[in-house]
């Protein structure tokens, strides 16, 4: 999982995802892929500085990759942000988080996509994988019907939790949890006392990946490239709430733990480009 | 667990709970008397005629009690909602569902209380605690930060979820998984491998009960007790709100359960009885 570098090796791509696992690798590729390839009408080149598409810390000891792509005026595409990275514990393993996520923008009411490994150890993981909603669902049941109900997601849930390493996993943020759907994956898969690395490569294989690319082929068919009829008075509300949730998660999952693993300057222009990019700056 | 009865005796009533296990019973008397004493100046007696009060099937397979104390005008109290129901299961055993709710009306936006016991086994049950909020907190950090943060509710929730019996329990509803607060706690209690009916009864008197009354305590201090200095604009969003929650519990938790159990005209008399209360007719 650990790749050898020398001072004179370009810096890895986002896409390279250097430090993962093949099954994890060949999953984030395949998901990266095909929504920029359905997408890529509607997505503008990246306009990333290097100094974000590729950073790490004065030590070497924390590395990173940013990637977005911003969608067109005429799209209903706000962006697509992909990330990972890769930090050496002190106890001599790896924390690696990488993350695929899409925002849409207030043309379309539907939900956002979101995929996320969070990996300290070989044996397990916690996976995120959901739609998270853009609207307040209590209030909105014919939505719930709509993207949650008549798509089935609760079955991909299910059917994962019937596996014997995999359990729910709750977030320790009480603002992450209430962002998700009803039928958000939010799960650890710990193979530690059963078959180990191996047994969690076929896991991500033969479970996570179909499922994943399921939810992703949802997302594509029935949230980006359907019309909702978003009237003036909901586009204001879709834009008060979107500019929220990515104000709070820059907050919550970046501002807290970046300057740690980075250092301020480092996490300053991370921070600055992402928030950029969510017009939230 | 079970009571033997004649057709002399005079019927159970809500406070009796005359099926449940002692540690659950005396629980929920706790409960109800605390959350009665407590609010006493702020309710109106009980209105309900006899048959909503007392119910069951035809063949007296199914029996249940309601129990409404609507709150005073000048309160901030709606209603106290308690129910229990007990349905002898073809295969000899029994469901069990005892609920005590409470809603609070548009002078306060402060979250509703919530316990619900749901068994079929004396050696295992599903347990639902929570106080539900009544804003969307994604659009309102500020209320999770007063309610679900700082009152440390969490905390419990990590405590119950410590004991090898407890798992976390997902609604197959949606829409009552969507009801829930982030810090809500909803789990299987299951001592069917170690410990049996016993092992469960000091579970709910050691563990479950302080937690459930520390709960309580909170909700009449914090979010009954409390004004909340709510706008007209707000009232009427909270009213819409409240209302459309009350149409769904109805429809997704009684009106396709009830009639199966009791008979569709049992079954109408006690929606409706709740319906007006809810004053949603």
């Amino acid at each position: 999982i650990t790749s050898s570098s020398s001072p004179m090796d370009p810096p890895p791509k986002f896409i390279d995802f250097p430090h993962l696992s093949i099954s994890t690798k060949n999953l984030m590729v395949d998901l990266v892929s095909k929504t920029e390839n359905t997408l890529s009408p509607n997505l503008l080149p990246s306009s990333l500085p290097p100094e974000v598409q590729y950073f790490q810390n004065s030590s070497a000891t924390s590395q990173g990759c940013l990637h977005i792509r911003s969608g067109t005026n005429n799209s209903q595409v706000d962006c697509v942000l992909g990330n990972w990275i890769h930090c050496e514990l002190p106890n001599g393993g790896a924390l690696d988080i990488t993350t695929l996520t899409a925002y849409l923008n207030s043309n379309t009411d539907a939900p956002r996509f979101l995929i996320e490994f969070i990996q300290n150890s070989p044996k397990s993981l916690i996976l995120i994988l959901d739609l998270p909603p853009r609207k307040d669902v209590v209030m909105n049941p014919e939505y719930l019907k709509t993207f949650y109900e008549e798509t089935q997601l609760d079955e991909s849930r299910k059917k994962l939790l019937e596996l014997s390493e995999i359990r729910s996993y709750i977030s320790a943020s009480l603002y992450l949890r209430a962002l998700s759907s009803p039928t958000a994956i939010s799960v650890t898969i710990d193979c530690g006392e059963s078959g180990g690395a191996a047994r969690l490569e076929e896991i991500i294989r033969d479970h996570v990946g179909p499922i994943a690319k399921d939810m992703l082929e949802v997302w594509l068919n029935q949230c980006v490239c359907t019309e909702r009829g978003v009237d003036e008075s909901e586009k204001v509300e879709l834009m008060k709430r979107d500019v929220l949730i990515k104000k709070k998660t820059v907050e919550v999952d970046l501002a807290s733990s970046l300057p740690r693993l980075f250092g301020q300057d480092v996490a300053n222009l991370v921070i600055e480009a992402i928030s950029k990019a969510f017009d939230i700056l």
